[in-house]
């Protein structure tokens, strides 16, 4: 699977994508993720990508020139199943919508900046708009590397444990149950009995019912759905 | 205002915290943002912090003991307003959190990884916790990048036009407007002619219908609230 992300800012997304399972899937040949300089698009000497926006306000917009140059080049050299824009005002993020994007083969992602980019952007170019979520954030790079860690996790091989994508908060109907690990007891604070008492059938059970229960008290709208 | 992270990938925060609005803020003196490596607070000459889960099951689990160490040496240099968990059954972040979290002094987020950590850390030391959305990543860095930005973008002063954060979706009952800027004809493309009018009224009752077109469109829910 291949990733490409135009941005103004490159090395912000530096070390996201060489790290951890990021860094992984790319060593195994399973994904790769190549980011590119908007800048280098710009026409003009100064190699400015926004201007003052029309109608006046406050902000400034990037301009459609330069991700026109990028996005025409990017696609004279393959098909992209889906060019992503990340915005707030996108479609909000989530696990069903990772996993189906986890199918493609080559996504192309535009990171806005500012006040965001110029409507004809989205309009000529743009085939899915995608929110991280309910609040602003600076710029589109931060969303990009979420979106790319969501999706690169379930590529089959990443994960050194193939089940662990599928346990996973939000792959079934439920929040995951509470995990515990040695010591047995901290200060006093111990483990549940149950988790040490080597009865498998048991410790489902227990961890079904921590799972519900922690669904029911923290988000009962998955549970509706 | 100060952010501690703890994290045992300090390297991935790296380059988001080095550019940008999140780079601008710290230069300005107006937030610090210090980033701890839960390694070394390991008592182990391994410096592992992750143990296999009680009663069974595929992932590693955070110990205990490692993030006592770091939370408790912070604790004893500085009084935290939240200990914030980075958790996608954590309370799901919207832009209110994200203005209450901007009033506070000083915030002190953990990063899991691998399958959770330890549930007695998230009730002996957690007041606070928070995901960034329904879907799964690798760890809590991105998150907490994420987090950190949506907070100190909200800092006054840091934002070079004050007026820019309090007219991003979110702020206001409805998303934004469509943007434009030069050129106003790109291959036929047109700006509206409102844009181009100078008429100050006309183009902001232009925005608002907009607003609402597409906050109605996309995201009648936020009309309902």
């Amino acid at each position: 699977m291949r990733f490409d992300i135009i941005t103004v800012l490159p090395g912000l997304l530096e070390s996201p994508f060489a790290h951890s399972i990021l860094q992984r899937a790319q060593q195994k040949g399973l994904a790769e993720i190549h980011v590119h300089n908007l800048r280098d698009y710009a026409a003009n000497k100064h190699k400015s990508v926004d201007d003052y926006p029309y109608g006046g306000g406050s902000g400034m917009v990037m301009q459609i020139a330069p991700f026109a140059a990028c996005i025409e080049q990017l696609q004279s050299e393959r098909t992209y199943d889906e060019v992503i824009y990340m915005s707030p005002d996108g479609q909000t993020l989530n696990q069903s919508t990772a996993n189906a994007l986890a199918l493609k083969g080559n996504l192309l992602i535009l990171c806005g900046h500012y006040k965001g980019i110029d409507q004809r952007i989205r309009e000529i170019f743009v085939t899915k708009e995608i929110s991280i979520g309910d609040y602003v954030v600076s710029g589109g790079e931060l969303p990009a590397a979420i979106l790319v860690d969501a999706v690169i996790r379930l590529i089959p091989g990443v994960l050194s444990d193939e089940t662990s994508a599928l346990s996973d908060s939000f792959q079934g109907e439920l929040l995951d149950a509470p995990v515990y690990t040695r010591p047995a007891n901290w200060r006093g604070h111990q483990v549940p009995d149950v988790l040490l008492s080597g009865n498998e059938a048991a410790i489902a059970h227990w961890r079904y019912e921590q799972a519900l229960a922690r669904t029911q008290e923290r988000r009962p709208d998955l549970l509706d759905e």
